[in-house]
């Protein structure tokens, strides 16, 4: 891949000009936004190609040349990891880790309201929720759709914390965007690439969560497709992957936590509901991942699981989430007193 | 799950009433359409709870208490296997093996002209090209779009054959429903519930691919999100499955055309050139596919697979193709002689 | 690796030259027995080293560098396809296809001469059965051991059919070699080097299976373990890998078979009992086997499946097996009159 | 299966009745030695079975009837977590993580020596190294053998750690066992029957790998194959189970730290090193498996990975481990000392 860097102060026809001259030498390319700028990708271009034709154009920045099919997800291209801002003086991945919990569905005012409140006591930042629910049946319960939104947002007056609910599709992303903070893509849709493009066009950060049986590469790539539409804020978020042993719902593949951040400059967050499924393995994969450096936990929580309309088995109470949240709290700051901001090495 | 069949002669008024009871009793339900009627269905239903009381209610043919979470798409309520009707004259599971073929992606005219008029001499009745592609990274040819389906609208003319293509969200569906016989499902977005909806809503038959890691159950139940909507042409498409092995694209997982025949009346078909990504295994497991039991093939072929934008290493050339469907038509005929529509025991 | 092969005439002292240069230049090396003479492996040598010094050394018939890591399996080094001779007069690979059957394991004198006379008499050529079997805890049934073993040579002598069975240990594999035609090794056991080391040292053509999660390559090299030793008759045997769908107790792999035709030059088998574990998807997988290419079948066939102390579910009842092979043959035959001794094409 | 435990101080005599009945009653059944007595488990019972007859017999102390396959590895029948005793004074599953490391191989003295002085002063406390070494293929270095174990003899001398070793074969294992503290199976060999009955009757814990694709149902059957044969000292090991994604050598499965911690009192330790096969992976993840509950962990170091002979690339160097010993330390007893004795809540 080729990926032509335009300047900042470069004009749009100096823009033109490369795009012209790609199209000239027979390149399909793609305009992409990016940190401050734009970039022409083309795919057209074999690894060790000239590049030099490009760099004396007007307005470019930089060439580069390279075999990674997720430049603007990469740390080659997009630079460093830095901290995101979520919402007004929300940050993520500036080292403290942040907490998104709730309950997996949006049923009632009351369980909202409740549980809100409780996960917001103990140490969440972000209140989770589902309106739309992806279920695998038809017949099985969708969620509340608007009216889970509205339960949201009232929520969010209440607590003042921002709130993340899952979209699955670009109609609903666009409905929805207005009145959320940050918007889910689920396991299912990780691919769903008209889904993506709407979101690279919209403001609002992006909770890409992995597909059930996505590599590494192509979770960057589903990330590239919202970068490129110039939507910087994108977050990873590991929640198992579908493996042969059936003792958890999924397998939580913790490795990808230190993998990732080799790799890419995008905050990771893992879930260790979804991941396994089972309320009792919560707590322990939740430090466990954060031990393993991610910048944040999603956990479903529930102000009385047994009642829960949907997922009840992997939701903790709220006494179970604030004891984990002051032993993470302890495990954070013993791993960060002596190292403070705590980063694998990533060259030997 | 309680599946409630509405009589043939039954009113608006008798579907009322059932809701109404459903809903006093506190269960969710959703009314679905099926062969010729209504169908009131509700998750909210233990196994082995009185079914009594709707048995009396006016306009109620049969209720039934399941574990099988895709009523429709099973044998038990959805009826045995029969032929299906995807075009004028043009039936799948009669009997007689269907097979669709065609380039992976629509490319100029030149090329999908001289495949489709190969592809239709060799036998093949349905002609398949992408004109919108699901590429895993942004920057990858994305097909030509609308001028793709003019081209397919084109070889349709000129050749007489149905043609098939995918569709990737609700939008692109509605926009190419009215253009094109048949849509297909790419694995990435079988769990699109959003694209299933409407496809429910289409007079067009579904060719559903299987997700890379879903399970026969998922798969059936997303069959279930279109055939609840009241479209009842949906053809599920083997696909290959992933799993630890490379040397191939994906796992081609056959034994699920047995399989699936004993447990849906929706035919079965095998797409060997997404399952191996490898041409000169294309062959060999089209006719392994066959000899399984299934209804058909659909198989990537281009007049010049050296020079195809897409998955060329996978697209036999038409004399491959040729070659492949007079064996296969020997075998065909072997197996039928000695038992005309050849079908597994399905109980001992 | 380097491979360097000894000429037919060639002396001890020729290889010991070739050993001390090895040695010499500080390589570790291995002397495998191949096809009629000796080979001298390293695998201290990177691709694109010279091998001209090889070449001079009197009694060295070739040298080759590669990055295969099984070259007596290879068609690179190994050689094409050809018949293997299994016991006097019966040979596999030579173009009719090979069908071993009976029971999972020996249980009674009784059982086992019933299923053997049923079997050959519905054209199978060889006899399986269990003496010892493989166990996932210590509380199941064992196999019937040295007795089981007496009963199997006691029905080879009543129906002349050579018979195969399962080892699981050097030792067994000692104690067995004299008394049984064929040497299975299961999935399990796949790479236990010790059993593979002591197999390639007897005299007896080995039955491999695949490992559950083995790859391809995985699998020739342990066929290599065996070939290294001087042992040339080794078959392989697709039995199923182990994936996330559990509907069939393994996923069959049919795409190995002509993958592995254009890989290797040892014979290919499927097993379709222990892949699918479920006996109504045999009969459709047999056939599905060998329009892939097969060069035979192993099949689990019980004289009376519902008394079977060990996988009744998914062994055919000597009717069905008779059943399967007539459609066998036809189909067989309808493939091979169309072209003789079917191939998969190998390049394009 | 029934489970009949025998009381302390029952007799031979009492133990022969009880089995006379179970094979008066058509039952197959296998004595057990377990905790201080003996068992009779047979898998001829089906659940909710009488089981009264058997408590009246003399010298039974309980009977007891399980859907569990693992009887003596359950926490039902097998017990509470416990302390387990490795080597004279050293314990693991005391609250206190036990560190294994060394090199993958031994190379040589000065190779050994440099690495065991520098694990042991950064705080491990057994020492490991691989004299028999499984490859995959037969060309490949298989270790030093008898001289790795004399090696590995006289590092113990030195350092006064106890070592651990793998052993391949019942052979090996009988042959090792009086020379080496701890014998270790490999994943390859986690079904390897032959091996585990024999290390049933050895003195020596055993540290079990969990197989690529064992379910953790399927690996508590293979420790039960050992606990069976009287050898209370398993010590359970996950290394990585095999997924699709070749991103990590394996795909670490840190969930089944808590969730074995529910099911079995046998102590579970983690290799990072063969799990991820990166050593810049191998410090988070065993951060993470610690966070986890693990009761120890299994690590790859190596003086020179740059040299190493087998699996340098998931080595770390002696600085590395020192400087990971120092950061788990901390993390360790800020987790401790808000819960002595962290553990998992087992029951809601």
């Amino acid at each position: 891949m080729m990926v032509v860097e335009m300047a900042e102060g470069s004009t749009r026809r100096d823009l033109d000009r490369v795009c012209e001259s790609m199209a000239g030498g027979g390149r399909s390319y793609k305009v992409a936004a990016g940190r401050g700028g734009a970039y022409v990708m083309s795919a057209d271009v074999a690894c060790g190609e000239e590049s030099a034709p490009f760099r004396a154009f007007p307005g470019v920045r930089s060439v580069s040349v390279t075999t990674c099919c997720h430049p603007l997800a990469s740390r080659e291209i997009g630079g460093e990891s830095r901290p995101m801002e979520l919402a007004r003086g929300l940050w993520i991945g500036d080292g403290e880790p942040l907490v998104m919990a709730g309950p997996c569905a949006v049923e009632s005012r009351k369980q909202l309201l409740a549980t809100a409140e409780g996960v917001q006591q103990a140490g969440a930042r972000v209140l989770r929720g589902g309106a739309f629910k992806p279920r695998s049946h038809p017949y099985a319960f969708q969620g509340l759709g608007s009216e889970g939104i509205a339960l949201l947002k009232e929520a969010r007056a209440t607590t003042g914390m921002p709130v993340v609910t899952e979209v699955m599709s670009s109609e609903e992303a666009e409905w929805v965007a207005p009145h959320i903070d940050i918007l889910q893509v689920g396991a299912r849709n990780m691919q769903n690439f008209s889904l993506l493009r709407t979101l690279g066009e919209l403001d609002r950060p992006v909770l890409l969560k992995r597909g059930m049986c996505a590599t590494v590469e192509e979770w960057l790539q589903a990330a590239e497709y919202i970068l490129a539409g110039g939507n910087e804020r994108v977050i990873l978020c590991e929640r198992g992957i579908r493996s042969f042993d059936k003792n958890t719902r999924n397998t939580l593949d913790l490795s990808v936590v230190p993998l990732l951040k080799s790799m890419t400059h995008l905050p990771v967050v893992v879930d260790p509901s979804h991941a396994t499924g089972r309320w009792e393995l919560v707590a322990p994969m939740s430090l466990a991942a954060l031990a393993a450096g991610a910048d944040g936990l999603v956990v479903e929580v529930h102000c009385d699981p047994a009642e829960a309309l949907c997922d009840g088995p992997q939701s903790l109470t709220l006494d179970d989430f604030a004891h984990l949240m002051t032993r993470a709290s302890k495990m954070f700051h013993a791993l960060n007193e002596e190292e403070p901001s705590w980063r694998m090495p990533i060259a030997r």
